[in-house]
């Protein structure tokens, strides 16, 4: 499996992804499901993919190639993000079909998603989810995060801190935190983790972070976030009956 | 949807279920989940459903009516936990059977899954999931917790918490934030939230709640949580581009 995750600020965007494939519980290899593509130096695009991992290389694949063939629609030559979403999310369909109609018979599932985020000088910065069958959807001012994969067990932190105006650096923070919640709690999902953090109108990859398991930084996240889940913990509210308790034991 | 957990801990056991029920997204209802059998005064049982809400209802229907019949095994007179957990499940695989069998043509899913925890006194107390097909698990040491439906989202918290040797009433406020993310997450499962504690050896339920939505206590547990959470993110370690720009900030 994988988990990745997109957050849209006011500030900018959050990205942080998984590095874990599985072909079966015991064929586990480490891939980045992070690209990030910097064609002109107007724009900046991030990709996070889940699914198939040969159809999610073809994409990419392509993207890239279709990048040197200035006579069709491309990620360096098109005009706003709407046309660059639709462009890839055509190409995610075309890829997927082509890999479904192959293994057809076989029973493969070779679909695959896609979260796209990016930045063209002129128009604002936005996240998307791309579904094999080329549709997709952005996030809202009420959920300003998309996640694709093993998406449950990081939701609530996510559902708990992130709003517009949360600080580029608390949505990572507040990534780091989901991605490890679910590799805590799901072993198809795995280190390393990467993040990557873009301010709004710089059009640069501003702070990219790849976290092996043992990274003093995630060491130092996870042992903080420990700490005071136990002390949030320690502090709830009792029971009536505790009361009640602790009323006899002093009488 | 559901989202039912049991914990099973040195001091005793907590249970916890949610009271949605749902056919189809626009036909929402309320059940409990929770159903506790004290068929004789040396033993206690608690039996949490999920599933399809007709086979449940026929489980602890025959359950009940079982109790009447002393010529064949049922809660009242079997000796053991092992004895208790293989009479419901063997109940499991006949209702689910016969459900099945009534609609296989029709395409509708007629499982279920309980989880039973309880104790029969001069034996240990336990917890156990069973599954349709009658089979069953029970927990362990590294893992003292069992649940059924949407367990993804309330999962991390008790991974992080959980211990055999965590108190009753942190078992039972952990199994409420569980449930709270989970409700929080996800529209299928919703108020009101039951909860039971029981302490080992007394056989008897000792510690019953309900909660409404707007609930007193769970409106503390709730808002005391959010703080906490909202602190414990402040209080995450920086990245080290902050501390930079602070210092750029003073010079």
């Amino acid at each position: 499996m994988t988990y990745c995750l997109a957050i849209a600020t006011k500030e900018g965007m959050v990205f942080c992804s998984d590095s874990r494939t599985n072909a079966g519980p015991d064929m586990l290899s480490s891939y980045s499901k992070m690209h990030i593509f910097q064609p002109a130096p107007d724009r900046l695009f991030t990709f996070l993919t889940a699914g198939n991992l040969a159809t999610t290389q073809a994409i990419v694949a392509r993207l890239k190639y279709d990048l040197e063939n200035p006579d069709i629609i491309n990620l360096r030559n098109c005009a706003k993000m709407h046309e660059a979403v639709r462009y890839v999310s055509q190409v995610c369909r075309e890829e997927h079909s082509f890999a479904q109609s192959a293994t057809a018979s076989a029973g493969i599932d070779t679909s695959a998603s896609v979260i796209m985020g990016g930045q063209i000088a002129g128009g604002d910065h936005g996240i998307y989810m791309l579904y094999s069958a080329g549709n997709f959807i952005t996030d809202s001012d009420q959920t300003p995060f998309l996640q694709i994969g093993e998406s449950k067990y990081g939701k609530p932190i996510l559902d708990r801190i992130l709003t517009r105006n949360t600080s580029l650096e608390d949505a990572a923070r507040c990534a780091i935190v989901s991605m490890d919640s679910t590799i805590k709690s799901n072993a198809t999902v795995g280190a390393p983790i990467e993040v990557l953090v873009y301010e709004r109108d710089t059009f640069e990859s501003n702070h990219y972070i790849r976290m092996e398991e043992d990274d003093e930084y995630l060491r130092q996240i996870k042992q903080s976030w420990n700490e005071s889940i136990n002390t949030a913990f320690s502090n709830l509210p009792k029971f009536e009956w505790e009361y009640r308790s602790a009323n006899q034991t002093r009488s």
